[in-house]
C-alpha cells in the first residue's frame, strides 16, 4: 500500500518539508517557511514542475502548519489532510531517553520536554514545529528521528569525557554525536555500491554541510564521531568553533566582559568557524573565491581542511586502516577542491584521486582510481528519506 | 670557566630547584620545598649520598629562598651565595610578549605580571618564587624559560582557533603549547641518537607526567602541540579532563549551579582526567594495580591509551607519516604497558615493539625492532639541564 509521509525539519526561524510517497520513494512536493516569527516571512512549495511562493505574515509554527496543509491541498498535492499517513520529524539529541526513533504519543513528548539542554540550540525548535503538528492535526501520528541514535553503540571509551565519573553518570554527560542520519544513510549506500557487507567494512564519512562531522563505523557499528555532547565540538564548520581549550573560553569571557556561557557559546555557534577566521563568509565557496588576494580566506580554507584530516587520520588510526571515505552533504557532495585537498593527504597510505571522477563526476560515484589503497566515494545524502522510512517501520 | 646554575620550579605551594655546575652538567644539588605556605612544610635537599630534611613553618617563597641558601651554604655544596652563576627558572607561558628565554630584568619582570591569564594555574606561582630570589639575592641574575618558546613558530594554521579573527588578533589568542623544553630536549637527545640531522626526521615526542602532551617535529620545527591556549587541553592527563565540547561545560555549570567558570576550569584541571574517571587516582601506577577488579580503572586506562593514539594518529597524518614516536617524563620513561599499549596501535604502519628492550631496558634507548617502519625510543627528559645551559646562553 503506498503511503504519504511528510518530512519535517524545524528551526527557530524555518520550517522545511518534504512530502514522500512510499514505498516508490517519490518526492510529491517539498519546500520551506523561512523567516517564520519574523518579518518579511515567506513560504516556498515546488511540486512536479510548478514553483509557489507566498509572501505574507507567518507569526507561529502553527500558521506555518496551516497554510503548508492548505496549500498541499489548494495544489492538488494531496486531496485532504487524511491523505497523509502521518509526519517524520528531524530532532536532533535524543538525549539520555531515546536510543532509537518513537512514535509521538503523550509519554514521549513529555521525555522529549525534558531534553532541551541536550541540544539547546535544536532541540527546542524542532519540539515547537512537533507541537504545532500536534495541535494542528491532533490525529495524524507524528515520529521522531534523532541524529544521535546511530552514536548508542559507540564503544564506552569514545562516549565518555574525562571528567568526574559521577557527572558522567548522573547528568549522561557523554558525546551524543549529530548527523547521526545522514551518517547511517551514506554509510549503508556506501557498502550497497561497492557491494560489500556493512559489517565487512572499515569507514569514515565526511558530511560536510554548514554543520560538519566525521564519523568512523567499523564491524557495522558507528565506533567514534567528531561531534561531542553538542553539534559544537568537533572540526571547523561554517560558523561553528569546533574543538577549542576551555580556558582560552574563560580566558575570553574575562576579556570581553562577558559573565554568562551561554553568551559565549552563541559566539561559538554562529560567529566562528570559517566565517570567524576569514572574517567575511560562513561560506566555503565565497571562501574559495576570495583566497588568492585574501589571506585569511586562505587560511580558514587551511584551517578548515586541517581539522578534517586530523580527524580522520585519528579514526584510521582506532580502525587500523580505513577501506572507504565517504564524503556528503553540500560541500562534501559539490565541493572537489575540498575533497581533494583531503584526500592528497592520505597519499602516503596509497589513496589515489582520480581527477576526472572527482571534478566531472554526478551523483554518487566512486573518485579515486582503482588501484587507490583506499577508496573514496561521494554519496548524496538524504535524511529525510530516512525519516519517512522511520516513520513507515514504526506507524504500520 | 665553571659556572654554578640553580634551576627552579615554583609551584603555588612547592619550589623544585636542581644545583648544576656547567660545562660539566654535574648536579651538585637537588631538592624541593613542598607544602609551603601551608601546614607541615618540608625542606628536602639530596647532594652526593647525602639527603636532609627539615620539618619546619616556611611561609613564603621568601622564607624557602632563605632557606634554600642557607643549606646550600650550610651544607658546604656552595660557599657563599657569590658562587652562584645566577637562577634560571621555569616559566610555563610566554604570553605573547616572549618568543624565547629572557634575562629577568625590570622591564621583562613588569612584562612577566602582565600575562598571568595565559596560565593562570602556573604562571602566578612561578612569579612568586622569581619574586622571592630577586628579593632575597638581588644581585645574582636570573632567567626565565618559557614552555611556550619551542612553539612560537607552529604553522598559522595550527596556532589559530576557529574564533572570530579580532580576537585572535586583539587578545592574542592562540595555541601556545606547553611543555616545550621537554620536547625541545627529547627531539634533539633523539636526533643525537639515531645520528640524523634534526631537520631531516619526523618525530612525534610523547611527554606523559602527571601533564601529558604531544608534539610534532617536522624540517626542524615543532609544527603541532597537544596542549591548547593553556595546558588545560589536550589528551585525557592525570587529573585534567583534556579536550572537550564547550557546551557540555555550561550544561554541567548549569547542573551544578556553578555561575563562574573558573570554577568549572578548577574541576577540570584537578578533578578530572584519570582521577575523575576512575573516582580511584590521578597515578597511573595504581590503575594498573586495580585495572582486573575495577572496571572503572580499565575504563580510564582506555580512555588514556585512545587520545594518545587519536593525536599521534592525527600528527603522522599531519606529516604524511612518522620516523620516530619518544616517550618521555614519569610514565614515558618507567611505564612499558603503556608505552606497549600505544606502539601496538601502530603495528598496521609496520611498527614493531621489541619486548626486551621496551620491559626491561634502562635509560635512552631504542624499543622498537630492527625492522619496524617506525622507531620507537625512551628518552629520559632533563628540563632543567635545558634551563641551566639557556642561563648560560644568555649571561656572559
Amino acid at each position: 500500500m503506498t503511503k504519504k509521509i511528510l518530512v519535517v525539519n524545524s528551526g527557530s526561524s524555518t520550517l522545511k518539508f518534504k512530502l514522500f510517497e512510499l514505498p516508490a520513494e517519490k518526492v510529491l512536493a517539498k519546500g520551506m517557511v523561512d523567516r517564520l516569527g519574523i518579518d518579511h516571512s515567506v513560504f516556498e512549495l515546488s511540486y512536479q514542475d510548478q514553483k509557489n511562493k507566498i509572501e505574507q505574515p507567518i507569526k507561529s509554527h502553527e500558521e506555518a502548519v496551516s497554510l503548508l496543509v492548505e496549500q498541499l491541498v489548494k495544489s492538488g498535492i494531496i486531496n485532504d489532510i487524511h491523505e497523509l499517513a502521518g509526519i517524520g520529524h528531524r530532532v536532533v539529541s535524543g538525549g539520555p531517553f531515546f536510543k532509537d526513533s518513537v512514535v509521538l504519543d503523550e509519554t514521549n513528548l513529555n521525555k522529549l520536554a525534558q531534553i532541551d539542554d541536550y541540544a539547546p540550540l535544536h532541540n527546542p525548535a524542532e519540539r515547537k514545529g512537533i507541537g504545532a503538528f500536534a495541535k494542528m492535526l491532533p490525529d495524524v501520528p507524528q515520529v521522531a528521528v534523532f541524529d544521535t541514535s546511530f552514536y548508542q553503540n559507540l564503544p564506552k571509551v569514545n562516549q565518555i569525557y574525562s571528567i568526574p565519573k559521577e557527572y558522567t553518570e548522573k547528568f549522561s554527560a557523554r558525546r551524543y554525536g549529530a548527523h547521526g542520519t545522514s551518517h547511517t544513510y551514506v554509510t549503508h549506500q556506501a557498502a550497497k555500491f561497492l557491494g560489500v557487507d556493512y559489517d565487512q567494512l572499515r569507514m569514515i564519512s565526511l558530511h560536510m554541510g554548514s554543520g560538519v562531522s566525521i564519523t568512523a563505523v567499523q564491524n557495522g557499528q558507528a565506533i567514534d564521531t567528531s561531534m561531542g555532547f553538542t553539534p559544537l565540538a568537533g572540526v571547523t564548520m561554517s560558523s561553528r568553533a569546533g574543538d577549542i581549550d576551555t580556558s582560552l573560553v574563560a580566558f575570553l569571557m574575562n576579556k570581553l566582559q562577558i559573565n554568562d556561557i551561554n553568551e559565549m557559546i552563541t559566539i561559538l555557534n554562529s560567529q566562528s568557524g570559517l566565517k570567524g577566521i576569514s572574517g567575511i563568509s560562513p561560506d566555503m565557496r565565497d571562501l574559495i573565491a576570495a583566497r588568492d588576494t585574501n589571506p585569511d580566506a586562505q587560511l580558514a580554507i587551511e584551517v578548515f581542511v586541517n581539522r578534517l584530516i586530523k580527524y580522520v587520520g585519528s579514526y584510521l588510526t582506532e580502525m587500523a586502516g580505513v577501506d572507504v571515505m565517504i564524503f556528503t552533504a553540500g560541500m562534501g557532495e559539490n565541493n572537489p577542491a575540498i575533497r581533494k585537498s583531503v584526500m592528497e593527504h592520505f597519499a602516503f597510505l596509497g589513496m589515489k584521486v582520480d581527477d576526472q571522477a572527482n571534478e566531472n563526476g554526478h551523483g554518487a560515484r566512486k573518485i579515486t582510481t582503482a588501484d587507490s589503497k583506499i577508496t573514496a566515494l561521494v554519496i548524496p545524502t538524504d535524511e529525510e528519506l530516512v525519516i519517512a522510512h522511520e516513520f513507515e517501520r514504526l506507524v504500520k
